[in-house]
């Protein structure tokens, strides 16, 4: 028996049509569907909800909804090694694999093998405050980023990479990205698009005010840290745009490569380039 | 008898000493030195404090500070006619004139009448929700800002200027400039230097996930409307990135000349792309 | 009697359409048709082909092509104040006012005087060697570019803005252009857009290898003098991407406004926002 | 016996200084010295000149001049791997390691194996006409460039990678970089710092008139095609900003990891990220 936990994004018009079909297709299979509890009965599906689903048995978890939902699920089942598989009722979608379109056809696929793996680098990230030893914060599959909240002032930021003072921005903030995040807030920030293939982070700053700042790529074992100036009130740190922690004036905050990466179903070796093409360059 | 009111920014550490040199520079002159009462408590002078100091009559204001002061009083005083003058303690001063070594022979070049006073557009901000009327929010020297607070989601902006509609944006906001206001956030955001003896205002757009935001210089007198999508929480409109307000989802700001300009001290005809020179483009 | 002189670019594909929808339209009518005598003979028209065209009595021009035809006859028939009109058959056409269906309809608008003139400022560019006088080199409606040529290395420019040293480049180049030419080469380079009835010069670094070159607006009247490093080889200088120079080294590139403005023909009151909405934000 | 083939650089006026103090250091020990033949005789050295010094064997390759002749150097060696050491009399120096006040030094390091090799990919050029086979161009550490020669129009471009059309460029040219060219000439267009330890390529446009384009970090292992539309004239390849050929409308150039690296000496594990703050971004 396949254990299939399905997430479904509550805020999505979509979502209880996706549910539904996932739900009709399963139902003659030998298949145990699994939903978190309150996703279950906020669409009715109160016999498939379980408390603490992060901790049941799971061959495969399947996303309903944007890029977004797949990456918090991600992070969710970090540690489990379960294969996430995405459909895509999102703007975008690029890890996302399913179109509406083609779900009965994708879950047969899933049912016989008919996939294969993309393992996609999450990084870490710590934040260090004087002399108290480093403290985890989360994992990030796009990004993790330091910024101001809200009116306050540009911040002053020291980086170091790989035990090196490189370069000290003013700036609104400063983003460390993944390969697979170059195309979400980095490229607005004005980062280069990156081949998720490519191990390596990618260090892009939030509107500098300093000349020379530039977007740097490093390498994936490149320890990143930054310190914020300590007159500084009101800072952050975000986790993929989702997870939002406050930070203390003079605190550094740490990034490394997570020891595992996430799993993301694929279908057909769907070129890269390709999605580029038709769904960010001539779709933006 | 001259008016002058003194407005010495209480977070500068040089504050006090410049503070003293204009009180013993005017002890023997004809002068009254009027301040705000909170300052002139907290640094001793509680002598010269006067309440509403907005009100009183004055002829000239002195900034102690760095140019986020001088903002703030010529916001302060608008309306009141009144030339402000600038002591530069802070790191750039491209409005404040005044550096310190020169305070004494600046303030006796004032006492003589051997200045001129420069005009700085101003911008005015309104918002206005649904049907009802636009309300008043501020005024700007720099910049009216419109963006999102600390973590949440990229907006959805449409941007009409002069009653047409020119360009939808997801970005993380959207900066309206004067001409002075080229070489603060705006330059961080990546848009053009512009001599503020231009009459223009400068639209440019913070971290545009939309490849064809671009900044756009446009005439002075073409009204700024930026819609904000309703489907948006925490959202901010910040003048000269001191004054903030937030503002609901669906909401449109709208910004305009302001019908009057500060008036700004300078004591010689100071060349502009000097101080551009000197003060940013080598100095950053 | 109208006169009117009719340019048509020998590299378009409709242009022989286009002519002869032109030369049907005036055959009932008092108007003479002139055109160049090449151009003439390349279509036939030998009949109304004079020579010097710039110097017979012309009342109105018609472009045919794309906006770079028209800004070659705006060039050509600089100091003889005659308005020129442009019928698009290129691919933006933000000065060429007439689309191909209505050739005919405008046409008789102008036969009834039912049009307007937009004036667009233009800049002439000169080059000084030495103790030499300067030399005048040409006009521009778009841009005056100074640019090595070919595999030559990064130049080093100089540049002084009203007589004040403003930056030094090592960059690819650099774009004096006009309001109406920052939607040409200057946007390319990473300029802003400007509304064309600002009376501005915009100067853009092309490929600076300093990071502290950014565009600047400057004051139309400003005099803008560009030196370029005595070890260059291989400099040239453009004028509208159309009429191209080659400098010396250690030469200095000087650009003004000039005397007079273009004169463009006109319909209705198209809104700059619309425009540059429909036929460069949203069809690039 | 050590064969040593010394490359100075004809232009730079301290090479004659260098290469006494290189012949001095060597003329006591087992080191046989070989100089290019025309080298050799500008500089009075004749008796070391050799013809066709890529044919001679050689233990080791001194650079004296900057990056540049570092580059020339390896692309004239390759095939042969030679390690080939820098002496930096250049502004930069990125890839040449020794600095003037430590000539003895270093090259008594050498006599020891001292010293340690650092490989940096290379890439190789190709052209394509219409049904005829590809034809070999040259090799690049840098970069290799397809631009338009002079004042030629705007290039339209289109970019496959890895067999997939990515991209049309409308745009001056496009840059095929690799991580060591990261610092070179894409970082004058906008493309990011990369670590060259990073095995990639880099595209990056060149004043792109199309919205869209950005820089792009692909696989080292991916192939670029640059197919340019057949109505351009004067379009050239160069590589590495050295050596340039014109190629034909229409011709499609191709750019593949070379088999071979270029072997660098390098003397202490100097940091990357140290170099990158110390002679580029507080240095420009």
């Amino acid at each position: 028996m396949l254990n299939v936990a399905v997430f479904p994004n509550i805020d999505k018009e979509n979502a209880p049509m996706v549910l539904k079909r996932i739900v009709d297709f399963y139902h003659d299979k030998d298949v145990k569907i699994l939903m978190p509890m309150d996703g279950a009965n906020f669409f009715d599906y109160g016999k498939y909800g379980v408390e603490d689903i992060e901790n049941h048995p799971i061959d495969m978890a399947l996303s309903i909804g944007g890029d977004g939902t797949l990456l918090g699920i991600c992070r969710r089942l970090y540690e489990r090694d379960i294969p996430v598989c995405g459909i895509n009722i999102g703007t975008f979608g690029f890890l996302a694999d399913i179109e509406l379109p083609e779900i009965e056809s994708k879950l047969e696929k899933i049912m016989q093998g008919q996939y294969y793996i993309e393992e996609r680098m999450l990084v870490s990230g710590f934040v260090k405050s004087g002399e108290d030893d480093e403290r985890f914060l989360g994992h990030a599959i796009n990004d993790v980023v330091v910024t101001k909240s809200g009116a306050a002032r540009m911040l002053h930021l020291g980086l170091m990479v790989d035990g090196c003072r490189v370069m000290d921005y003013k700036a609104d903030g400063l983003i460390v990205s993944t390969a697979t995040g170059s195309t979400a807030y980095s490229l607005s920030a004005g980062g280069p698009l990156i081949n998720p293939k490519i191990k390596v982070l990618l260090l892009t700053p939030i509107c500098p005010h300093t000349f020379n700042a530039r977007p740097m790529v490093i390498d994936e074992n490149d320890e990143v840290k930054i310190n914020v100036a300590a007159f500084h009130q009101d800072i952050i740190v975000t986790f993929d745009g989702q997870e939002t922690f406050k930070i203390k004036p003079g605190d550094t905050v740490i990034v490394r490569k997570a020891p595992l990466p996430a799993k993301i179903v694929k279908f057909d070796d769907k070129n890269y380039y390709q999605t580029i093409r038709t769904k960010l360059l001539y779709n933006a």
